[in-house]
């Protein structure tokens, strides 16, 4: 076995978060596939033994197990001394940014690629309501970009992962990011960190099965 | 001026939070309130001068401005040593209980009450949805308050004060709380600490003019 393990598939852009900043640090991980879309996040084993609070990614190293990504990645900053702030103040931006993605960016982006591009719902009201709450996140993103490199200033650092978790499946989100030219070149900047992968080539379940 | 000063609103679950924070350690602190139903923070020279994601709270204390709930609360642990964790661990299991919240609970339940109870939209697909994401965090903290008296453990922190932020305005809310008894039980205990108070007896701008 690895010596981190994370719980995660293809799809969910939290679990990417956390796959990307093991890849970049160059840890000896392996990815656990989780059925997410054949309900196993919502068992009651799953939650009693793995995450209660049912949701992926969930990172197992030694006899540590850490949810919620922005932990997960905080934690990871520390076992590899890098992508983190270099001082309390700096932590905090991280966080700041981190806290905002969860809430703004990727709590919103996850839900709206869910129903346009997973379970196709087609536009409705919801739908509409959630593009709505990400275009006000991404026009806040691409103030900021006009005088930041990165998140946090010139440097990547695990805030830059967190934003980005649903953003390069853009098209599956199925937003217009036109408007927002300063995210997409903050974007080419993070993918040419070198290690970078794709989402769907860093964790196992995707293409999906046809059907279920 | 106080020492410490706090943007915010009678309305805004996040910013009770961080007054609650201020209020049971007995800072001196002050609120400065913001108009965000007249547009305030959505101004250029809120977005340029306060705070870039145009949010309440922000924090101002000495030369630094902290904006995002979860890293105020962070801070404010620091400056005086109470309601945070004792190591790193309990450090990160406080941090998890508050992204979750940021986007679960409170992220969920603040757009909820904004569409029944302030803007008045009346029932749709949106509050449907809303109301359903509350009712999954809410059982995932039922559960949990099942076998521990606060977030993480027998002690109350800031993730007690994150998670309960939108929660004493339940009725404002509109959802239904009898099937979580246990969150209310745990909400209680929070009530019951010395200092506790109302975020309407809290921050100012409650009740609402009546037209704008």
């Amino acid at each position: 076995m690895a010596e981190h393990v994370l719980y995660c598939m293809a799809q969910s852009g939290h679990s990417y978060k956390a796959a990307l900043m093991l890849e970049l640090c160059g840890a000896d991980w392996e990815p656990k596939w989780v059925d997410f879309f054949g309900g196993e996040t919502r068992t009651d084993t799953f939650r009693k033994t793995v995450n209660e609070m049912g949701e992926v990614p969930v990172l197992v190293h030694g006899s540590r197990s850490l949810s919620q990504s922005g932990v997960i990645l905080d934690y990871l900053t520390d076992v590899f001394g890098k992508f983190g702030g270099a001082d309390d103040d700096e932590r905090r931006e991280i966080l700041r940014w981190t806290i905002f993605d969860n809430q703004k960016v990727s709590g919103v982006a996850g839900p709206l690629r869910y129903m346009r591009t997973l379970v196709k719902t087609g536009e409705n009201d919801v739908t509409k309501f959630l593009d709505g709450r990400l275009k006000g996140a991404l026009a806040i993103l691409e103030k900021h970009f006009e005088s930041h490199a990165f998140a946090i200033g010139d440097k990547p650092t695990t805030a830059d992962f967190s934003l980005c978790g649903y953003l390069y499946v853009r098209d599956e989100i199925g937003t217009d990011f036109a408007p927002y030219p300063n995210v997409i070149a903050w974007l080419e900047r993070i993918k040419a960190l070198p290690g970078w992968k794709h989402p769907y080539d860093l964790m196992p379940g995707h293409p999906m099965p046809d059907a279920r």
